[in-house]
């Protein structure tokens, strides 16, 4: 049995968020330091860390990514961090396995490294990562993430996690003030707005390949219910099985709130993007044949789910979109997660993430090994 | 010369918002008792007043009404009280006016009574005078407001003000939460209202009776921006230059608003009425001419407005409305108010106040006297 348990208890105890990790990434840099790991923190500026271990033998380079932020629940009126995404998972199981590797001497030949990255939930972590060079020379990289129930039993594994693009981001459409009974005076913001959302809900892509588009916020007031306000401010959540479909959607988007909103003469003046995540892509067929047998000799053919399509989005995959030698896997474990992720009460068994250990340990050796 | 000035200057000093005028009352009602009248306090429960003179004599039964509140508005980010809709001029004036009835003893026949209402910015000081009963023997009431110059020049006066019917409503659009990964599980509100605004733009009435109806408020958030809301508040502003047409609208609207958010599955289940003011009506023949005569004699016949429609609204006229046998007459006073009504400087020239309380006076005297 690995320390996972061990780390998991602690890192749980301190929840932090995004670029706020400072106890969890001290903790984990004294682990893997303590380990015999070369550990470099602080990447890019942030609380963001790698630590590296040289073969000496010449071959190739295995990255294993863990995200450590935790989410901001307001919890009977109170602003309260909380591990509800199983990033402390993420994490213990991967400084466990780096622990195991060295101690058990798997590692033969070219190198490794733990990328432990800050800030996944804000969808800007990864960039971090990204732009502090450590990936420049990875060939392999892996990520994992605790699923919930739905999507995988316990004690089960999802091989490869085929995630959406996902993107979120506000417009304001400025019209023009004017007192309610003069509404000719003004130009109304909020029926420009309609027009917008109508017009993205008017959007048809390929119906073949999933994607959906919403507005999931609107604000217009202009402080009393008689006027017509200046301004409003929509937000639209929009995903996509791939990039391609997503660039697609966005440009369409963009035009139908810019011409919704001209439709009434009001402008659409800004677009704050807020997360803009991709699509899983950079899987490739003799890593992720790797990655497969390591997880059915860890859970069990029986229990192997070979790939799993969600609408939900990671940032993990900034990097093969940014990298495009990078062969990358993506493994869903698992744990019995209820009631859902993100969700203020999830909750899981922790038994599962000694699979999590085990399945990364096998990675290493059949890349390394 | 009246002593509206220096009424004028105390109300000024002292802006309190609708149902809380009770230093303006209390100031009110010791001038009018110390002037002779029978005054009553504390109308239906609230800081209205009546102030009634009885002649003796069997005649009919003479009211002017006041309203007394002052605007709340935010500057520099703090709340505060201010006089910019000429209510405290409104006060003023007929306040002088009463003094001066009795002082000169023009009232010869019949009865006077002096109304003053709190609360008509809120849109219901009229229906808790209407409540407290004092105008159920009223044959003939005249109301007075301040104009802008827009609507007339400093010095002029309208003979008779033609206010719209005006509401304003909030309805709340229930939809069903859901994530922004999983739109289907869900029923989006933002969608329903945007249904219900064009449905609500899409509505047509007689397009030669003046109407207008906007969308002026729109609140939609889940708090994040990647889940679908479970409801929005859209509020709407309505106005119609008659009774019979607003009557209309509200229906159509209503209707636009319940069937378009049904169109995806939505329910708008409150509908919260904000102000509710009728359309003028109850002008008669006989008392526009006296009214009219009245106010030629004051500002010069040259200097007349025999009559404008205007997009605002005046709960006064829920006075006519419920009490089908009453005669009403209502004057706009030109007095150089600039920038606008409710405009946060609001500001006029208080010296043609005096023309104010010269036509209560000569009004007073052609039907009392």
């Amino acid at each position: 049995m690995s320390n996972v348990l061990t780390h998991y208890q602690y890192l749980h105890s301190i929840p932090e968020p995004g670029f706020e990790e400072v106890k969890t990434s001290a903790y984990l840099a004294e682990k893997l330091a303590a380990a015999g790991f070369k550990v470099t923190r602080n990447l890019a500026g942030t609380t963001g860390l790698v630590a590296e271990y040289d073969s000496g033998v010449p071959g190739p380079v295995f990255g294993i990514r863990a995200d450590m932020d935790a989410l901001t629940h307001i919890i009977n009126g109170k602003k309260e961090f909380r591990h509800t995404c199983g990033h402390d998972a993420h994490s213990s199981m991967l400084l466990a396995a780096a622990e195991e590797a060295l101690a058990s001497g798997i590692i033969k030949k070219g190198r490794f490294k733990a990328v432990f990255q800050p800030a996944e939930e804000l969808g800007a972590g990864a960039l971090k990562i990204l732009e502090s060079g450590v990936l420049g020379d990875v060939d392999y990289l892996l990520g994992m993430h605790v699923r919930p129930t739905q999507e995988c039993p316990a004690g089960g594994a999802i091989c490869e996690m085929r995630y959406s693009a996902g993107c979120q981001f506000r417009a304001r459409i400025k019209g023009k003030q004017s007192h309610g009974a003069r509404p000719h005076l003004g130009i109304n913001p909020i029926d420009a707005s309609t027009c917008a959302i109508a017009a993205v809900n008017a959007i048809h892509m390929d119906p073949r390949i999933p994607f959906s588009v919403k507005c999931t916020r609107f604000h217009a007031d202009s402080g009393v219910f008689n006027s017509v306000p200046e301004f409003a401010d929509i937000t639209f959540d929009m995903r996509a099985q791939d990039n391609p479909t997503m660039k697609e959607m966005r440009e369409k988007v963009i035009r139908a709130i810019e011409n919704g909103a001209a439709a009434v003469g009001a402008k659409a003046e800004e677009f704050e993007f807020y997360t803009d995540f991709p699509a899983a892509e950079g899987f490739e067929p003799g890593f992720a044949k790797v990655v497969r047998e390591s997880v059915a000799e860890v859970v069990g053919e029986e229990n192997i789910i070979p790939a799993f399509n969600t609408s939900g989005g990671e940032d993990f995959f900034c990097f093969p979109v940014n990298l495009p030698h990078l062969k990358v896997g993506f493994v869903g474990l698992g744990v019995g997660a209820e009631p859902g992720l993100h969700h203020q009460d999830m909750h899981f068994d922790p038994k599962y993430l000694e699979n999590g250990v085990s399945i990364h340990c096998r990675v290493i050796k059949k890349i390394l090994g």
